[in-house]
Parts: structure tokens; sequence; C-alpha cells
């Protein structure tokens, strides 16, 4: 074992520690090993929200977990029903567990989740990742695993988990869904190791990442991805360029065909879920560029820009687009549609280089799904609100509605150290309008490397946005949460407010910085209005007044008024909360 | 002196510290001391980005300040012009400085800013808001002080400086305008003091607030408003009720007209620019809560709500209405129509409570307006990012076009601990509809008392929504520096680029976090791709290449492709960043 991440055991015990007043349950399927991780929030009420948990076998403390060894493959028999192995294929030299035994796999012809979709089969990943989106208090009763199998059928939803990731547990990325979220992570020529992002990865994990992209460069780059994708419970996506990159020297004139061929085999063999290919960005739209702001700011998309002027030929990745589709129908590993001309500020957004790729992803999209081959498409990057909506629209009109994953967008260019913010803001716009998953931003973007506490940000701001979109889209069950929050504060149960936020450290400790004593958890008085007057607390004995005397608040304002006006007096002091010792304690 | 904010010079020192590459210039105007402050911000090209500045003569290293004198009243003879003292009015004692001995005045009748803008007067003040939303480098040519004029009579937009307050600096709110964003501040029961106050409005103005309201409740309310008022430049607001409770000894049925009135005088004496003021809650509105998740949760508006069950009677507010417009008019203290019914959950969203509060709120303006008193209307709240339109088209309908000054909206309630986040989605979105000023909510909302980090936190991110509603709007003017953002970014230039964020601090500690040595402020690269990859500088080079031989892209692409794809492959290195010694050494 050459590089052990020990110090990944620092994310690894805030990952197993379970949120408070959460247990870990879960949900049985009718196919075999179907068996759905559920967070249960129980309040004091009695009430229990169910929300969707992407820890895996992370969040049942009655699983060992070994980050050597890597997580249990949970699909082992599902896949093997599916697929060959492939004996003679060399075995990476960077991990030393159980996963390093098992030779990597290729499908049968025919068996993509999409080729199985398409014949009518309910697959167990369908079962799966339908009862997960059922996952919450209020049933959402039309996802049933046939409603799953239709959308991916129709290419609207993709289910990305690859033959070679059994730990991967299915998820689904598609408008009908909960909008998910991606967090990025991965070394780079300046910094992090393997370690480092493997905390990151178990990091991502706490704080609600639904897939998480490995976007290492520079060395062991190979080896990084090993120990994520062993250690994931969640879809892995990678930009296969960059290693290719490496393997030409780092010189994209001598980029090839067949080294980007071989470095999706490497990939394809380790497991990776999903790829972006900027197989959209052709030649004639280079140009396209050379009157914006920001020219081109995608990463791949520059690669590639530099590898067609330099050999003034159209790109590889279109040229060779089906052998693409092929190979990843092999692995069944979803295509993530790059857009390498994606704008990098506001100036240059929705322009012609940008809806000339989307077009042409369009085009790729249809002949990925000839090959059984699951897409989603990428977008923006840096949009102003009001081009927000027009952005979404084009995408569903040339892509024929594959979902839309989408970074950002940010609404402004000088938020530089807020941009999780900034974009969170256009990320929440675009998923309501119906971007399926949200690529996060952290603080740190345009200005340096995130670390753990950026991606802890970055991701905590996509949460928000995504959720509050399923709220705007309506998602049955999607309100339970909010609604029991709600209660929650109107009842004074701190205990209970904390464990539905979304991110209950803060909220406690925010809490506690005011009124840090153990008393002021149960008190019912907030900060902000202090003891002796309260808003909610008023609210409670209005409705309490009306209710004492068996009638409705209407007609406790409507009739007897004089008589009510008296009674209502006597007790006037009811009206506000008794100083209690407890509270007064409390009020320092 | 009984209490000097000595402590207030920790904020005072950081306010008066010039931003990068900032200087402080004045616009001159056609009447006599308008003089409005302009930050300029100086970009290495020679560019020079000007944008609005709040902190009046704090931002001014030639203007001594001296916290117990207070600042300089610059408004005193456009003021003295108007109005006449009030030599027997009672004088606080808790401020020692210069603005002790000037007695409060009162207008003349008929000059409220209104007032004159409808006789067709153009004020210095107008003037001076009309320069100020000028201040951009790409200058609106239709903001004239005339039709600044137009929009304050046509009650569409308001200029909230009080007779009493000389301090303030003229500025607008309004849908024409840029989007303005106020800070809430004031001591609770529960902690803080006067010192701690002086020190957050201090810390506001360094982070852009246009307004800043005075909430204080508990002790010292009178001597912390005064130390505020006095050391403003911007227009300060309060909640009024909050002080008339404490002098009706905190039980709200012992409230009573007079003692209301006698607050707004008293408040009207010290320079309070606008009064939050819950007159749309109507007695029959308070049984349409009861049925709500979270009741009332505005604290006036649950102060009244408990007034009016008390006593069984239609609230003193809507039945005094227009003495205290008479009151206003005299001091040209705007009112801020108060939503007492405001939705605290996002399932109470938009509701007939809500929205039976808002029609009275439109009826309410029109009596404003008829007494000569500027006007605006506070919404909501929580609302659901699909229900915010409907909100401010509500608002627009039924308030005939005053200008809506809205808290958030939060877009979720399960954001506990970033509610600054959750809200400011909505706030983006409400003022791209409309919403003329924005208050801001803080980290710290609905948990604890916000202190100096959560200030700087919540404007940072209302700083961002205000911005990104400007751009979508399409204000001329408000891409300027957007657009010198985005151009520094492709051209490497990072020192430009902390100097145009909204927050330089943190984009420079960002920056150096990852690159910290001095030579990387002007490395062409930056961390997040390292030295030997970058996508910007790949554009660049794309360009250079087209440009270099006296071609369009178009004709670099499409014409003599093999001759020059030869050139281009020769030159090969020039795609890709040299390892100079000095990049080599800040690739850590």
């Amino acid at each position: 074992m050459s590089s052990h991440p020990a110090s990944g055991n620092a994310s690894l015990a805030a990952l197993r520690a379970p949120f408070p007043a959460s247990r870990r349950t879960y949900t049985e399927g009718t196919q075999p090993c179907v068996r759905v991780p559920v967070r249960e929030i129980q309040l004091s009420t009695g009430e229990c929200i169910s929300v969707d948990d992407t820890t895996g076998a992370y969040g049942d403390p009655a699983v060992p977990i070994d980050l050597q060894r890597g997580l249990p493959a949970l699909r082992t028999d599902w896949i093997a029903a599916r697929s060959s192995a492939i004996p003679d294929a060399p075995r990476p030299a960077a991990h030393g567990g159980d996963a390093l035994q098992r030779p990597p796999r290729r499908l049968h012809a025919g068996q993509t989740q999409l080729a199985l979709a398409r014949r009518g089969i309910v697959t167990p990943e369908m079962e799966w990742a339908a009862l997960r989106e059922r996952g919450s208090s209020h049933p959402r009763a039309e996802v049933t695993p046939e409603f799953v199998r239709g959308e991916i059928a129709a290419g609207r939803a993709i289910l990305p988990v690859s033959v070679n990731h059994p730990e991967a547990e299915p998820m689904l990325i598609g408008r009908s869904f909960r909008v998910k979220v991606n967090a990025n992570i991965g070394t780079s020529a300046l910094g992090s190791g393997i370690e480092e992002e493997v905390e990151k990865l178990l990091w991502a994990l706490r704080w609600g990442a639904d897939t998480v992209m490995d976007l290492s460069t520079g060395k062991h780059i190979h080896a990084t991805r090993d120990w994520i994708l062993r250690n994931s419970p969640v879809p892995i996506g990678t930009v296969p360029l960059y290693q290719a990159l490496e393997n030409a020297g780092g010189v994209a004139e001598q980029l090839t065909w067949e080294v980007f061929r071989d470095t999706l085999i490497e990939q394809a063999h380790q497991g990776v879920d999903y790829f972006t290919i900027h197989a959209g960005l052709r030649l004639p739209f280079v140009p396209l560029t050379a009157q914006r702001i920001t020219g081109i700011v995608s990463r791949g998309g520059a690669i590639m820009a530099g590898w067609c002027v330099a050999h003034h030929e159209e790109s590889f990745l279109y040229t060779h687009f089906d052998e693409i589709c092929e190979l990843l129908a092999a692995y069944d590993i979803a295509i993530s549609l790059g857009d390498g001309l994606r704008p990098g500020c506001t100036a240059d957004a929705n322009d012609e280089a940008q809806m000339a790729e989307l077009r042409t992803l369009g085009e790729l999209a249809e002949r990925a799904w000839a090959h059984g081959v699951q897409v989603m498409i990428e977008g923006p990057g840096h949009v102003p609100l009001h081009l927000i909506e027009e952005n979404m629209r084009a995408e569903e009109r040339h892509c024929h509605h594959a979902p839309f994953y989408t970074l950002g967008p940010l609404v402004t260019d000088i938020a530089a150290g807020h941009d999780h913010i900034a974009s969170a803001i256009g990320a929440a716009m675009i998923a309501w309008q119906g971007s399926a998953m949200l690529c996060y931003v952290t603080p740190k973007e345009h200005l340096g490397l995130p670390d753990k506490d950026d991606v802890r940000a970055g991701l905590t701001a996509y949460r928000i946005a995504a959720h509050a979109a399923d709220l705007a889209k309506g998602l049955p069950g999607s309100r339970a949460r909010d609604d029991a929050m709600s209660r929650a504060r109107f009842e004074f149960r701190w205990r209970d407010q904390f464990a539905l936020a979304l991110d209950p450290d803060t909220a406690q400790r925010f809490h506690d910085a005011t009124l840090p004593k153990e008393a002021a958890k149960s008190a019912h008085f907030c900060s902000m209005c202090g003891p002796r007057f309260c808003s909610m607390r008023i609210s409670q004995q209005v409705r309490d007044f009306a209710a004492a005397r068996g009638i409705s608040p209407e007609d406790a304002l409507h009739a007897g008024m004089a008589e009510k006006s008296a009674q209502f007096a006597a007790e006037g002091s009811q009206l506000y909360i008794p100083l209690h010792a407890e509270t007064k304690e409390n009020a320092q």
C-alpha cells in the first residue's frame, strides 16, 4: 500500500457520526438486495421526517469501514448477470484492498440501463432509485419503478452507475426527480494529495453530495481516482481529457484519439460512472469566441480548441464520437456532454458560440442514445438572471429534454470570495426552470483551490438552492421538512429545529452563541426579541384564546366583543411570556 | 458624556481605511453644497471604475472624525430655508457632541421632498441623489435631477432624509434606480450595548449598507439611537412601536395612541428618516392568521394583533393614520408601511392574511401621499421561488407602484445558520422583478443576535443579490464593474480583480491561501489549473495567433489551413505557459 490516506480518518469520524436526532433505516424493495438507506429525523413530537441519505455504508453504524479495503460492493450480483470479467486487464498498483482482487468487467451487448429501460425491463437499480426518490414522509405516489424506467427510456433521466463501480448506490438525475448536487474535488499541480482528496470525498458525502467529480491533474491521478472510487457510495464523474493530456506530455497538440481512447478504457476499468466529454466544441465554433471578453474558460474546452487550432482539424472527440459511445456502452458509463464554450462572464452569456455548441450537444445526445448510452448536457457558467430561463429553454429545445447539469450559473462577476452565493442564486433559478443537477461552486472559485471548509460551504449553498427549486417545482414531499421546521419554530422546539436544518451543527452553534445554557433549548423565546416579548408566542396566545373558548378565531373577534374583551383583559398577562426563573436565568 | 463608544474605534479604523486601489473623489452638482462622494477604483490599465460610496465623511481621509461630536451636518443650509427651530423641545441627555447644541426643527407646510417634487421643484437633495445614481463609469444619461423629481412626485421613489438628520446624504429608493440594501442593527434585552451598535453601524457602512434600521429594544433605546443618528451618513429607519411598548411598560394592551404619538415626536426630533408603521394590520385580519403554520411573525404585527384582540378594537395606527401622516410631513419622515402579517414560513406565503394587509397598505399609501408623506411598502418574509413574482405584481397592483422594500424573501425554511444565502436567492429574484430595497438577513436569522461577522456576511450576500438584480434589470452602467472584472480575469490582473470585487479582502485572502507569494499577483495562471495549463491563457493565445497574422480569427481557421497549421505547430510551445523562474517559484 503506497499511500494510505490515514488522515481521512478525521473526515471519516465526522461522516460516521449521526446527525442529531437522526437514525439510519432502510427501505426494502421487491427485488433482491434492494435496500435503500434513509435518514430518519425523529422529532420530539413523535413525528418522523425521512430524508434521502447519500452517505452509503458510512451512515450505518453496524457496518465496519476500512478505507484500504473500500466499501461493500453491493451491486456485485446484479452486475454479474449482465457482464463478463476481463481477466487480463492491467490492475492498478495503487490500491491494496479487496477491490484489487476483482478484475474489471464489460457488459454484454444491450445491457445498459438505457437499453434495458427501452426493452421494458425494470432493473434492481431502477427500483432502488425509485425508492430513494420516495424517501420522504409524504411519498410521491407516482415515483414507481415503472415511472423511473419510463423516464430513463425517454432520455429524460439517467441512472449513472457503471459496471465497475459496484460500490455505488443507484440514483437519478432528471427533472422529474429531486434536484441533485455535484461536488468537484481533485488534486492539482499546485497542491493537494491523495489523502486530502479522500478527506474531501468523505466530507462531501457528509454535506450531501449526490455525485462527486474527481478533477485531478498532476501526479497520482490514477491512484487518487482508485481511492475515490473504492470508497465512494455516490457516482463518480471525471473529465478524461485531463489525464489524456498528462499522458500526452501536457502538450495539447500531441493528444491523439488513441491516447484519449486508452484513457477512457483505463478509467472505465477503474469504474468511473460518468465522463465529461467536450465533443460539441467543433473547429468552426472556435472563432466565435474571439470577440468574447473571457474567450474559452472551460479547461477541457480550451484544450480541445488548442488542439483544433494547432491541427486545423475537426475535434477528434467529434469525429470519433461513435467509437466513444460504443466504448461507454460496454461499461454503462453515462456521458456528460461538456460545454467547452460555456460563458466565463455574464457579458458572454447566451452568445452564438455557446448556442452553436449547445445545438451540437443535442445532435450528439441523439447519437449517444442510439448506442444505448445515457446522456446529460452540461451548462453554464456565468449568466445574468434575466437570461437563465432562455438558457434552460434552449437546452430543452436543442437537446430533446436530456437532463441539464449546470455549473451555477453565477449571476454577477464581482462576487469573488463569495461565488458560492452568487452562483447559488443562479443555480436555484435554473433548477426551478428544470436543471436536473447543479455543479457546486465554492467560495474559492476564481481564486484558489477549495479546502474542506470550502467544500462544505459550497455544498451547503447548493443544497439550499436545490431544495428551493424542489419546493418551487412543487415536488410532492419536498415541503414536509420545511413545514416540520416551521412548526418547530412556532412551538419553540429548538432541538427539533437543529435536527431539521440542512446544517444542524451551525444552527445549534449560532443559537448557543447567544443563549448557551441548556435550558434555553426549551425556552419559549428566541434571542431576537428576548424573553419578554415574542411574536410567535403572541400568535400562539391569540390562537389559544380562541380555542379555549371553543369558538373559531373568526367568532372570537366578530361576536360578543365586549364580553370577550373583558375576559381577555382580565387574563391579559397570559399574552406575554411569564419570566420564569428558568428563562430569567438565560436572559443574559 | 455617559457612555462613549470607544470600542467603535476598531470598526472606525476599518471603515476609514480605503479599499485597495480606491480613492475618494466627488462629483459636484449645480446647486450649492451638492458634492457627491464617489469611490474610484483605479485599475492597472489606467481604466477607472466609479462606484457609489455609502461611507460619507468616513471615506474622505481629509475629514477629521470624532464619534462624540458626530458627522458634519452637510444639509444644514438647505434645511434652514424650509424649516424653523423648535427651541423648547427637550434635548436628549445621552449625547455630548455638537449635535446637542442644535435644537430640533419642523418643516414649514408643504416642504417635504414629495410636496416640492409635485410642485416641480428640484431640490438640492434630488440633484445629489441623481448624481449618485449616475456615479458609474457608464453614466445613465436619463437619470437627471428632473427625472428623479418626476419619480418622487409619482410616488415611485422616495428620498428619505428627514429634517433632523442633516448628516444624512441624499439617496433614492425606487425601482428605476439601483437596488438598495438595508442592514438591521439594534440592542436587545439579551445583549448588545451602545458601543456595540455604533460598531455595527460603522461596520455596516464599510460593507455597503444604503440605509440602516435601528431596531433596539431594552435599555438605552433613546441614547443608542442618538449615537447612531449623529454618526450616520445614511438614512436611519426605526420601528417606533418598539419604544412605545417600552414606554407602555412592555404590556401591549397598555399601549395608547398618545404614547405612540409621543414616541413618534421624540424620534422625529432626534432625526429618524423613516418609520416602519404597521398600520395595515387591521382587527378583521387577525383571524385570517389562525390557520397559518407560524401565525404572526412580525414583532410589530404581533404587538398590534395583541392590542387589537385585547381591546377588540380597530388598530389605533389605522384609526389615527391621518394624524400620523401630519406628524411625519412636519419632519419629512418617510413611512415604511410594515407588513405585520408577512408570512413566517414558505407554507404561509401569499395567503389571504398577507394579501388583505397588502391591499390595506395600498389604501394607506394613497392617504399618506395626500399628506405629502413619502411611502414605501414592506414585503415578505418567506416565499418559495414560484410565488415571488406574484408577490411583486400584487404589490404593484394594490400599492400603486410605491417602492417595495422586502425582507429576503427566504425561499426555504430549512437553511437555519445560512439564511443569508436562502434569502439572498429570493432577494435577487424579487429585486429583479422590481423590489427597490432589500432588507438583509444575516446567518444568525432565527437563531441569535447578529455580531459584526454576521453583519458583514449579510451585507455581502445582499450586495450580490442587489447587483445581480441591477444587471438583470439592465440598468445602464451596472455592467461596467462586471465587465472590468471579467477583462481583469482574462488578463490575469490579480490586483485589479481584488480591487473590483465586492469584498476585496476576502478575494485577496483566498487567492493568497493557495499562492501566497507576491509574484503570484502578476502570474499568468491561477491555482485552479496550475502554471502548466490554463484555459484563459489558451484563449488568449488562440486570439493572439490570429491577430499576429493580421487576420480575423475566422480567416485564420477557414483559409490557408495547411500553411497556418504548420506555422502554429512550429510555435506550439507558445500555446502554453512557459515555466518562468518566477512562476516556478510560486508553484508549490
